[in-house]
C-alpha cells in the first residue's frame, strides 16, 4: 500500500480500469483473470499485474481478480467519493459540451460557477447555475473557494484567468487551452490535447 | 528502423514529443539533451531514450538530440504531411467545437463532410462546408470516400453511424461517444475519455 509512490503513468490508467471494471459490474461479472481484463483493455496481462501490484495487488493466483474489490479500491485511490468543487472559465462551445455531457457528479465534481465574457451567455443558465461575468470571478471564488477550475478559454485569455484562480487558492487545473503554464509547486495542471489522440488514430489507420 | 515493431504506448507519447520539439523549434534551439527534454516534458530521460531509440535513436553521446532532424522524423512517422480526408458526424456543442478550434490542417487532416440531424443547424455553414442531414451521409461517403471519421453524435446515434461508415470503407475512427465499438480488424477506434484526464487531476490535487 504504498500509495505515494505509485507513478503518474500507472495513475493516468487508473481511470480506464475504473471504466471497464464498472462495466463488468454492471454486467454481474464478480471476477476476471488478468487475461480476460488485457483482452478487453487491449492491454497486456503482464502490464495489468504490474499495474494493480502497484499499490497492493489483487490478484490471487488461479482465481484472478474480484471485480468489485478491485473497484473500490481504484474509486477510493482516485478518491471519487470525496465530492470537490470546481469553476468553468470559458463558456463557448467546448465549455457548454464539458458542462452539459460530462457527468460531474459520478466523478466527484460539482461545479459551482461557470465564466465567459460573451453578453450572449453571461446570465444564461446552465444546470441549475448562472453563468456569471468573468469580471465578477473574483467575488465568487472569494466566497465559494474552489479548488478545481476547468479552463476552456482562448488561449490568449487563459493566463491572467489562470494566475486570478491560482492567488485565490485553486489547486488543480484542467486546461483546454493550449497555453502551457508553469505552476506554483502546490498547483498541478493537467493539460488536455485533444489533437494528441487524432495523430495516433492517424498513425493506426496509415501504418 | 523497424517502425512496425513500435508499441503503441510509445506511439502514444509521439504527439506530446512532436508538440514540444515543435516549440523548440520555433524557439530558435537546435539541440537539446535528454535530460532538458525530459525536464521540460516530466518525463525520464531514460524513458525519452528508450522512446526515441524504437525508431533508431536520433540521440549522439554528448551531443544530445537534433531538434529539427528529430521533429521532421516524428512528422514522418505520424504521416503528418499527407492529407486525409475526414467526416464528422454530431455538430453539438462538441462537435462544433473541434470543428472550429482544433487545427486540422496542421495535423494532416481535411474535413470533407459535416453531419447533424439538428434542424437548427443542418443547412449552416462551418469552415466552408455545409452540415448536411446524417440522412445524407450515405450519399456523401460513396462520393468522398473520407478515410476516416470523428464521431461526436451521442451514444445513442452512434451505433448506426459507425456501421454505415465502417461498410462504406471508412478505417479510422476518433470516437467521443462512449460507446465502446467492436471495430472490423481493419479498421481502428481511437476513444476519447475525457473524463479520465479529470479523474488523474482530482488524484494529483488530493493526494
Amino acid at each position: 500500500m504504498k500509495r505515494e509512490n505509485v507513478p503518474l503513468t500507472v495513475i493516468r490508467r487508473l481511470p480506464r480500469y475504473y471504466r471497464y471494471l464498472g462495466e463488468l459490474l454492471k454486467s454481474g461479472c464478480m471476477r476476471i483473470s488478468s487475461k480476460e481484463l488485457s483482452e478487453r483493455m487491449h492491454v497486456t496481462a503482464s502490464q495489468i499485474r504490474q499495474d494493480l501490484n502497484c499499490f497492493g495487488g489483487f490478484g490471487q493466483q488461479g482465481y484472478g481478480y474480484n471485480v468489485e474489490a478491485l473497484y473500490r479500491e481504484i474509486e477510493d485511490i482516485l478518491s471519487i467519493n470525496e465530492t470537490c468543487d470546481a469553476f468553468v472559465a470559458g463558456i463557448g462551445h467546448l465549455g457548454t459540451a464539458l458542462v452539459n455531457h460530462l457527468d460531474f457528479a459520478h466523478l466527484g465534481v460539482r461545479l459551482t460557477g461557470l465564466f465567459d465574457i460573451n453578453p450572449e451567455v453571461v446570465g444564461t443558465r446552465m444546470q441549475g447555475i448562472r453563468v456569471a461575468h468573468i469580471d465578477e470571478a473574483a467575488e465568487h471564488i472569494a466566497r465559494l473557494k474552489p479548488r478545481l477550475a476547468i479552463l476552456t478559454l482562448p488561449k490568449s485569455e487563459t493566463l491572467p484567468v489562470f494566475r486570478l484562480f491560482v492567488s485565490h487558492g485553486v489547486k488543480g487545473f484542467w486546461n483546454f487551452s493550449n497555453m502551457e503554464m508553469v505552476p506554483p509547486e502546490d498547483v498541478v495542471v493537467e493539460n488536455v490535447h485533444l489533437s494528441d489522440s487524432l495523430m495516433t488514430l492517424r498513425y493506426r489507420v496509415f501504418q
